[in-house]
């Protein structure tokens, strides 16, 4: 398959996904049109989002042949988890953004109380949906604690919230590469990582060693991802991104700020082997997601 | 026992219960001296808090005879929830408080970036300590997960976050008293009841009878404990209280100011009658509960 092929199978999967994500938050979320706190939890969850860590969930439970409605509350709960993320990161006191995705940010449209509170919301509405018996299909309880467990890790203060203090910290300071990778391996890379390994082990299917070599392909995809955000930043595709300014401009240490565009690419190359090379045990099973990895550094939005 | 001698044996009770959630919170807190976040969940959560509802927690494991080192998790879990809900409500954006407990609040301390993501960082915590399944001495996980659930659902939209959304939304509005009422079922009273009901839980000993009743003490508990708020911050004892202005000051509507301060010690000592009668079923086991209860309505801070 060329290229082209494989990111338009990626596009139609991406858009039946995002159909299907908002139905279920409306599902999961509370009635809107009651509260401001509720509006605003709709606006900040259902305007047009990616939803690529949902995909992800779901592809990983093709690869253990899981029926998909099975991940329905895991993909929920980790996107609840990653709009609550991007509201406080919106707010004044953090990157101060105006525009997310083409439309003002939840504090800009709801006020900075209530985008505060949202985002409290989102985050705890994430771990009721996972912990609810009567919703979640997966029988065995260890296994759900086990995926609350590292939910919890991976958004908390040793990762998401970690690497958004370290962000802040980090403005108008230099860093080096570790540092860089550190910071991103905890802000975006904790939970995208989470995604693939709580979604392997819903299915209850997943040996210890594909665990591993899945954690290697979540921790890549990550790193991916992010230098390839910070590429289309500094090629100043914000607009199509929906946001402004670029991080560069914020003078924001990014991978482009810090090696220049040619070594970032180079880099996000690196990481897009490294993920692909994690897939070999799956065989043939895991093309889908090395289309979605291919995805992840070909991507313009 | 007189008044005087209930409330110093409380008082001892609560003495007790501070120096071993200080050392409790230590332990489940990521170190200190690292990073300012880490820093700002520190001081949050070590700066002299009252623990009223870890000693409802390990009070109500009385009442069972279950182990109170079995309840460490539950306790630390509800009091990080309640560290952060405070940390959040004092941020300019909310009641814009400069000082709690007679210190700086967080973000005069550590700046709005640090305290918003330190309140994110543990509200998170919190559900990966209850989700620990090393450290979690309940070995029954369905029972954990109902914990997680109740605990979610209590600090979430429909509970706490809920109510201090309504409150921003109350500001300088006048509420009948059933608006009041269903304010602080849901900001105070939500959170309250749940370590009661996550407690009994716990033990694994609690029949739904005892469920029920219990409910309802903590439903009571919790109105009782915010009309004396209110009453306390009436009576002018926010510097006692360590908080500066008091809410009537701020325009916001309490039972003092809707009822009047003869009706509002009325109402409060209605809701401390209900508590009483709702521990009527564990006969001379619910003396210290009792107590607690009384205390709640007689404490000056």
């Amino acid at each position: 398959m060329t290229t082209t092929l494989l990111s338009s199978a990626i596009q139609m999967r991406l858009t039946h996904c995002q159909e299907k994500m908002n139905t279920l938050l409306k599902q999961y979320l509370p009635p809107d049109n009651q509260t401001p706190l509720f509006n605003a939890m709709h606006y900040a969850c259902l305007n047009g989002g990616k939803r690529l860590r949902p995909l992800l969930v779901y592809m990983i439970a093709e690869l253990f042949d899981a029926a998909p409605e099975q991940l329905n509350p895991l993909a929920v709960a980790i996107e609840l988890i990653h709009c609550y993320s991007l509201i406080h990161d919106d707010l004044p006191a953090m990157d101060n953004d105006d525009l997310r995705r083409g439309k003002p940010t939840c504090h800009k449209a709801f006020g900075e109380a209530n985008a505060i509170l949202a985002g409290d919301a989102l985050l705890t509405l994430a771990f009721e949906v996972l912990a609810n018996e009567r919703s979640y299909p997966i029988k065995n309880q260890s296994t759900i604690l086990k995926i609350i467990h590292l939910l919890a890790i991976a958004a908390g203060p040793q990762g998401m919230v970690y690497g958004q203090a370290f962000d802040m910290a980090a403005q108008g300071n230099s860093l080096n590469l570790e540092e860089l990778m550190q910071m991103h391996r905890t802000k975006t890379g904790a939970l995208i990582s989470a995604s693939v390994q709580c979604s392997a082990l819903a299915t209850g299917k997943a040996s210890e060693n594909d665990l591993v070599d899945l954690q290697k392909f979540g921790q890549a995809l990550g790193l991916c991802f992010q230098i390839q955000d910070d590429i289309l930043d500094a090629q100043g595709n914000s607009e199509k991104m929906g946001k402004n300014p670029g991080d560069a401009k914020k003078h924001k240490c990014t991978f482009v700020t810090l090696l220049g565009l040619k070594q970032a690419k180079a880099h996000a190359l690196h990481w897009h082997q490294e993920a692909q090379t994690s897939l070999d045990r799956f065989k043939n099973k895991a093309l889908p997601l090395r289309s979605l990895a291919s995805f992840f550094i070909e991507r313009s939005m």
